[in-house]
């Protein structure tokens, strides 16, 4: 069997332009564990790509003759393949199951309703046509529509982020001194924004965004490296 | 020194009526841990039986020569001076401060705007007074103000536990297949509600109310069993 390990990740017409935020929470979390992974952009249309993993959605991990779906799923596979890294879900995945809930309905819900439009002029034609039809019906209403008035709704987001800002007083990351995967979970939110959309999310003096610039300087600065709309 | 242990805990002119959120969750705490303990019921206006601990807050455990005050302090002592029993903050205490967080700044906040006007009636004079005063100081507005319309907020409000009712899907608890800190500390809000107000918080078909019913039932009943204003 090969020990190629590689990563399927969601990207827009430029390889480099990795915008699915599960997608993020896994390139971080290889990194925090000091794997090496070949980066194999994909795109929503390019289902027969998965097929060998029999998944249709990224990420997806293939690691030697293994492969593995889920970003949560693969949390949990490095932390039990490789044990002695640094952990992900540091003694207990339980507490991160509450993160991850909070992420994906408030968060993400909560940024989908400010980028989403920002988003079909970074794919191709095929993905860009598939995305605009499967989001509208999501929605049930045109993208522009979705994201109409964004400026003004800036305050609710930011108030909406409280819990975050709270759990940051007087730590630097979610998982303490150091961060682990509470942190990749939520910085996968901001990493989606950051490279589909040039709106000013944060205000300076904010804690989540002295955060977030600690997220982009990990791993000698990898996140902060990658394409973006917004400096 | 005396072994005996002690949490004061916050009541009103029924002394069984313990209702703040913070004590309930070293209430349960304890039970979780197996440690038996004497009530002490607290006031707010009795700042000096709290004085041999250096607090005016409740809950305070006093455990033999040891005094330990905030939820959060009082759950950690536990865990480090009762290693051999289950638990609260199973394997890493971080991944449980953005529950904490959120409960706080979520959670009571949400109940607060629906509660806060049931509480006044419940107290001895002396509290009711400061209770008022400093409540109505906190939120600019008279009490009976800020829960009115709460009827028409209530979908508001059970919308908030979105992440809750995620965190929950195919669990039982928030710490799996059986309750840890994380669920005492949700509980503890939804404790402090049932306590003081009749109002119905959760619709029955909602997986949270499931929960509820499971978290009253732990340790012989023990949460069921008090002098609450709701069935």
């Amino acid at each position: 069997m090969s020990m190629t390990r590689r990563l399927f990740e969601l990207c827009g017409t430029d390889p480099a332009r990795i915008f699915s935020p599960y997608c993020w929470r896994i390139r971080m979390a290889l990194a925090h564990k000091g794997l090496e992974f070949e980066a194999m952009p994909w795109r929503f249309t390019d289902k027969q790509a998965l097929a060998f993993a029999g998944h249709d959605k990224v990420p997806v991990l293939q690691d030697g003759d293994r492969a593995v779906g889920d970003s949560w799923e693969i949390a949990k596979y490095l932390d039990a393949a490789y044990p002695d890294a640094p952990a992900l879900l540091r003694g207990n995945p339980d507490p991160y199951v509450f993160i991850n809930a909070w992420t994906d309905t408030v968060l993400h819900a909560g940024l989908a309703r400010l980028i989403v439009s920002d988003i079909p002029p970074l794919l191709d034609e095929a993905d860009r046509v598939y995305f605009v039809q499967s989001r509208e019906a999501r929605f049930g209403k045109t993208l522009a529509e979705v994201t109409a008035g964004r400026e003004e709704r800036l305050p609710a987001f930011r108030a909406s982020l409280l819990p975050l800002r709270h759990a940051l007083r007087g730590r630097d990351f979610l998982g303490g001194a150091a961060p682990d995967y509470a942190d990749f979970i939520v910085f996968g939110g901001f990493m989606w924004a950051r490279v589909v959309s040039a709106l000013d999310l944060l205000e300076p003096e904010d804690a989540v965004h002295a955060w977030r610039q600690r997220m982009l300087g990990l791993f000698g600065g990898m996140a902060g490296a990658t394409p973006a709309m917004t400096a």
